[in-house]
Order: structure tokens, then sequence, then C-alpha cells
């Protein structure tokens, strides 16, 4: 049966490498994974959040803003998610609601209700079963970050500082506002021990749910 | 003092040349006056627009088309429909809220309530002043449409006939729905009639509010 998960969690914090290993991990363990991204996923979705990321577009409203990061993940649910649930698969997504919460709710200030009302149409109730919230401090994030070799800032990476710590604030409290779905990883542990925490964490899930 | 005028209607029933004929009146009569047109306005806007309309994008869902409609009103709102309604001037507006209305809403069926809850974060709750409904039957429309040269259709332009009839009767119902913005204005008249017709309400109105 399927099962939808996702990560979340600071620049840097590792999440995406952390998807690379639990994917990996489930697929060689005979499961059939749909891996995608937020914003993106699929064509009309790319596009969308070529647009939002495009640093040209310094101008932009957060109500803008945040109504494209909805626009882009309906078009996720409805082309790629639904179907992927549909067929028993599971859906390993790189970001989801979550990231509006904190970005467009906390981040830019328009609150998480708001952003939260505004998203339900695109994502007709739909969340994920599990969230797995990788977490490291603001600092350590932007030092991980800068590390990499030709790494340019998009838009929204490169907003003040107050903004980010902000945002890093958020991941922490939107884990205590929905603890039944969202798990706090320490993502500051070695990548290798995250892993084996968030695998067997998932391989739970998939035996309760069989 | 301020006036905000959108003009709305089917396909084909001259509202962009009805602007151009008020606009350039009003000017003559020594207006400051603010033209714009919805999606769009913005660069920001235009960009969207071209992402909405783009013949490429078949595998748009309807609720992705309705934040993107509502993404470019939000940007076009705060970016220059409020500060120049702050600045006295008149705004004319080639389609505003309503048509989000009547095409996602009515035409694909997302519901005219669903739609205006989703709008109402991008406006803050701005309306017109006043809305001229320029109405014309579809076959009257389409008869026009397709007599000027070189016309190739949009996306939704390429949309079937069933989906354009339920559009233009969406014209229709939601002058009833709003009867103290909306005005309806028969655009089967010859334009400079139609025209003489929009100039003295907007006139009388501009008297009112002076």
């Amino acid at each position: 049966m399927s099962l939808f998960i996702s990560l979340e969690g600071p620049d840097g914090s590792g999440k995406t490498m952390q998807l690379d290993l639990l994917e990996t991990a489930l697929r060689d363990a005979g499961y059939d994974v749909l891996r995608s991204r937020e914003p993106g996923g699929t064509a009309i979705s790319e596009k969308i959040r070529d647009l939002i990321l495009d640093p040209a577009n310094r101008e932009m409203d957060p109500r803008t803003e945040a109504y494209l990061y909805a626009a882009s993940r309906a078009q996720h649910v409805a082309q790629l998610i639904r179907p992927a649930l549909a067929e028993g698969k599971i859906v390993l997504l790189d970001r989801f609601v979550d990231s509006s919460l904190i970005y467009q709710g906390l981040g830019r200030g328009l609150g998480i209700d708001e952003v939260a009302q505004l998203n339900s149409f695109a994502t007709g109730g739909l969340l994920p079963d599990v969230t797995f919230m990788v977490y490291i401090d603001y600092e350590e994030g932007l030092r991980r970050k800068l590390s990499q070799a030709n790494h340019t800032l998009d838009r929204l990476e490169a907003e003040e500082s107050s903004f980010h710590r902000m945002v890093n604030l958020g991941y922490l409290e939107l884990t205590g506002r929905y603890p039944e779905r969202i798990r706090l990883i320490d993502g500051a542990r070695d990548p290798r021990t995250v892993h084996e925490d968030i695998l067997q964490q998932t391989l739970a899930l998939l035996a309760e749910n069989s």
C-alpha cells in the first residue's frame, strides 16, 4: 500500500542527501518509489519554479509568491502525487506544504493560518502520512551551504539573515504544531546516522500499514 | 479622486476597443488614467500570463490555472492598482476577478464561491467601483473573432464550444449576482453607441464622486 513521506528542513540540513539515501534503500528493499520535489515535479510546476526562483523577479509581492507555490503544488498533486498514491507507491517529496507555511506564512509574514487556507484548495486536504523535519541551526546550515563549490544563491537564499533565522525557528514551531505528523530529526549528526534513524522509522511505518 | 473601473465580456464583445475609446475620452477630458489588463499589467504578471496562455501547457490542472490567475492578480494589485488609486487616478482594467469567477469558477467547474474565496487574499477585498459587462452572444462573438486577419487561438480560446457557451452564460449570471457593481452593456450595438453609453455612465459616476 501507499505511503506519503515528505522531508523538510532548513537549507544545509542535508535533506536532499537524506532523500537520496532513503530512496535508494527503499528501492533496494523492493518498494515502488516516486521521488519528487517542490516547487517542481511536473513540466508546468518546473516552469513555475523558475519564475519563483529567478533573481530578476525581485519585485515579487509575498502574496504572488504564495500563490505561485500553491499553483505549482496543485499541478504536482493532481498530475503526479495522487496518481502515484492510487497505484500504491511510496511517494518521497523534497518539501511540501509545510515549506509554504514557513517561508510565506512566517518568513514573509503572511500568517501560517492564511497560507494554510490558501493552500487547502491546491492539496484538496492531502497531507503526508509522515514528515521528517531534518533540523539544523541557521549558522551551521549556512556554513555547509557556502562550503559547496560554485554555489550561487537563488532569490530566496539571497534574503537577509534575519529572514532565514525566522525561517529556521519556523521549522521548530511547525513541528510543535503538528506533532501527529511531523517528526523532528537532528540533522547535526553524521549523515549515515541520520539516514539509519529515518529509514528505521519509515520501515516501521510500512510494517504498521501492511 | 480615484475611480476603479473594469470591463468584462466574452471574446469578441469589443471590450478592448471600448477601453481604447474610454481611455482616450477620459484623457482628453483631463483625467489621469492608468490603463491595464489581466492577466498581466506588471513584468511579473506578464510572465505568469505567458505561462497560462501557452498552448504547450495543455496538461494544466484547473486549480493550477486558478492559482496562476490569482498570483498574477496579487502582483498587479500590489504593484500597480493600489498605488494608482492612492494617487487619485482613474484605473481602467481589461478584465479583473470576475473573469476568474467565470472562467475557472463556472467554465472549469471549480465553483464561483471557491474561486472568489481563493482570490480574496490576492485582492485584499479590493473590487472595482463599477464593472461594465459588455455582452454579446457566443455565436456573434466567435464570428467577429474569426473574421480578424491572422488570428490564432491561444490555449483558452481553443477550448470546445460547450466551454465557451457556459462562459457566455456566466457573464449574465455574474451580472445578476452583483447588481450593485456590475452594469450590463449591450455589445451588439455599433461601437460608437456602446462607447457613448459607457462614457456617459462613467462621467456621471465621476460627477457623483467629486
